[in-house]
């Protein structure tokens, strides 16, 4: 299938920027960060955010450091979501977790070097115009939505109320946050580089968070059936899974996929591979 | 004396900045964020961004935001350094740490926030031609002396070296990455957004370097005596002290504030307050 294709191609086109930029070094924290971010990961972040830029003209160089800026903004939270004054988890991905492998307070730096390079290689990307004009407010989207308003308050939302109730209203804003804020500022970080109008930007901040709930129902789904999961047990955390049980979050998931694709109807966002990225959340396991 | 009122009046518009930026939400994180940030902190790396900026005939509004950013940086390098994973420091600026204040698991979110904060508001600065042209590249400088090559590379080789010994070449450059790392960028960022000639920017960075060493040798000493000390006790790490002995550590520390006085002598580069800024670390106590 061309659309698998083209997906398979852009990843590996972010495999080689992440490794070019963790491979610049060699020390024990450098280590440690390329454990965090090389050998797995779905790269799902990055992919959205190209596949909007893509899907509204732009090209796939002043792209990339922005797609790949954002993963390491995923792996640095992964990292940190796992210590053990947070979710505890050992494994990840199946290999032992960052302060498994490295120690607690590498692992705690080691999130946070992930964290500030990101930022630093965004702001260093080589860009024409009139991709550079756009810079400042493709940093600024991603900053907000990746900070204390958006995907922390999410997981600071998650900690405190490990082993509590939460009602369905609570539970969708820390699902939004945490999990959405990263996946509506990548479409949101592809379309403001590209140029996106008012109409644009707020179609795919709608299709993100359709994705970020389906993203998330899943999630639930796979962590509530023991077989599914490589060690650390279930999270302790709220949970769709806890709350609705099994079948309601089967349906839930697949109306945010239809949601988040019926959002792409505002012209030219209906691409093959914002469509299929929302798609393979209904599958047992995407590529 | 002119020079002290006008570095207190330029800190005082640091402290309303952060006061501004923190206040504008209420959650438990942005609690555990001001009490990391908000209440002490002598705001020395701002005052010297200003300083920089200033002396090249900038602005303070468009150097506030800048200020303002490695200022969250520091406070959020503190958060994590406090932890139990690294130095295990229970107190900061004589109240609880923000771990002992908040639990590991906020203490490690607010940490995360704050730097993802500083790069979203200085990407967010309202900025006029030509300082909006030179923002990434002073993003950049920051991203890059804060991070996995800069501080926090310092901050690592400090946690591994923890009760051994290290010779003086291995002492100097973990100070110079942990110590030196932002306050280097603090003038080089000044300078960047000043639009500095190259000789400056060199000037400022070896004004920069000696200052962050006077400021360790400093630090050494005042954590060498137990009565100038609030709780914790001394850091395990490396130390001036424990290297050169105190005597040693006294005469380099003023050989260091001469030599950064002396890199000033670049115009106008020798302001009164960058030399203040660097004298008063002879001082027993900065204001």
């Amino acid at each position: 299938m061309r659309v698998d294709d083209e997906l398979r191609e852009r990843k590996r086109a972010v495999e080689d920027e992440l490794g070019r930029l963790l491979g610049r070094r060699d020390s024990p924290l450098y280590r440690a960060m390329r454990h965090a971010t090389l050998g797995g990961g779905k790269r799902f972040r990055p992919l959205l955010l190209i596949s909007a830029g893509t899907a509204l003209g732009a090209g796939l160089p002043p792209l990339l450091p922005f797609a790949a800026g954002l993963e390491l903004i995923h792996c640095y939270s992964l990292v940190h979501d796992d210590l053990p004054a947070m979710d505890d988890d050992d494994f990840r991905r199946g290999r032992p977790s960052c302060h498994k492998a490295y120690g607690e307070g590498l692992a705690i730096l080691a999130g946070d070097a992930l964290l500030t390079l990101a930022f630093e290689i965004m702001a260093a990307a080589p860009l024409d115009s009139p991709y550079s004009e756009r810079r400042a407010s493709v940093i600024e989207e991603i900053g907000r939505r990746a900070g204390g308003e958006g995907m922390i308050d999410g997981q600071a939302l998650d900690i405190l109320h490990t082993g509590q109730g939460m009602d369905e209203a609570e539970l969708l804003d820390l699902v939004d946050k945490k999990t959405g804020g990263l996946i509506i500022a990548a479409v949101r970080a592809g379309a403001l580089l590209a140029g996106a109008s008012e109409a644009q930007l707020a179609a795919l901040e709608e299709y993100g968070r359709n994705v970020g709930a389906a993203f998330q129902l899943r999630d639930d789904l796979q962590d509530a059936v023991p077989a599914g999961r490589q060690g650390g047990g279930p999270s302790p955390g709220p949970s769709f899974v806890f709350l609705f049980g099994e079948a309601e979050s089967r349906i839930r998931l697949g109306q945010h996929v239809e949601r988040a694709v019926a959002a792409l109807d505002v012209p030219p966002l209906r691409s093959e591979s914002l469509v299929r990225l929302a798609e393979r959340l209904l599958g047992p396991t995407e590529e």
